[in-house]
């Protein structure tokens, strides 16, 4: 093994892939997104970034909620599309089957297995910490409510082998999630140095 | 299909798997996370979620500085078991081979097939926006360098099916990545709504 520095970059492998969900001038438009993260758990908050030009973005500013909801593998053509077309240059409030929770403001997708309604805590500018000209922008959303089909939940919470969540790389592909490896804060105990 | 309200929770499905590396006390420390997101491209920035009272964080404000390493599968054993373990009650900086780059105090792992060293540019407790007395704290770094042997290279990226990454879902389960099903920012295009 000899390590080879390689161009900085963005190297997560892999993502997972969300479908974001705003009102924008009073009609829902969705966008998918990689760049998704769970940043606190008592109470649920997320972390989405999304470039500043995104449709998205102005309808986040505008009501100061947002949804995230999770595709399944069937959904992977309609993810990719929602992705691939701006709100700015086509309507995509018919794309999907759509409702509203407690926020009244962030629609979510009725065919999505798992929905979240999010509330916006705050905004981070990235071009402030970089001093570049645009950049992408940091949302901080608590998860006010979470809905889900009960077909899809086992033990209380949604069974990942239900929803048949996907996964993107940065090679711009999208992968199914695969076999079973282990459990986690389990198979740890017994690992001994070799 | 009826939707049904579940309590609110960090729903994603799946979350991806890093190794976060720090030196504490001049030793290196190693933690597995699944809450790691992209948030920038260019320049390229990663921001991770740490409960405050990791021995992590510690190293983190020491140095503003950490490493993201990305395990692949046959490291899984050894990547829940520094999740399981605190570097407060045992020395884990004997886990991995490590090396050094640029940013002389972020350790990362030889055996990881990608390794990128970041330097702290902001750092947000999670606690002062939901008043709670702790938190997680959200750490925001730029990628300074990154590296990666040239068996696992293709394109000049890293290539997930040499990488073999594995995610995490919250119910506590360690997954492979799964077959290929699609090319992303292309199979949207044949997009026709049934």
């Amino acid at each position: 093994m000899s390590k080879n520095k390689i161009r900085p970059g963005v190297y997560l492998y892999p993502m997972p892939v969300s479908l974001i969900g705003t009102n924008v001038n009073g009609k829902p438009n969705f966008m998918a997104l990689a760049w998704v993260n769970v940043v606190e758990f008592k109470p649920p908050i997320f972390a989405i970034a999304s470039y500043e030009t995104h449709h998205t973005n102005v309808g986040i500013k505008e009501n100061r909620t947002f949804s995230i909801n999770i595709p399944s593998e069937g959904m992977v053509e309609v993810t990719d599309y929602v992705g691939l077309v701006s709100g700015k240059d086509l309507d995509k409030s018919e794309v999907f089957e759509v409702f509203y929770g407690d926020l009244k403001t962030a629609p979510m997708i009725t065919s999505a297995p798992v929905n979240m309604e999010c509330k916006l805590l705050k905004r981070i500018a990235m071009k402030e910490l970089t001093n570049t000209e645009k950049g992408h922008e940091l949302f901080i959303g608590e998860v006010i409510s979470a809905y889900a089909d009960d077909s899809y939940i086992k033990n209380k919470i949604p069974d990942i082998s239900k929803v048949k969540p996907f996964v993107y790389s940065i090679d711009n592909n999208y992968w199914k999630v695969g076999e079973h490896l282990g459990k986690a804060f389990s198979m740890g105990k017994n690992y001994k140095k070799g």
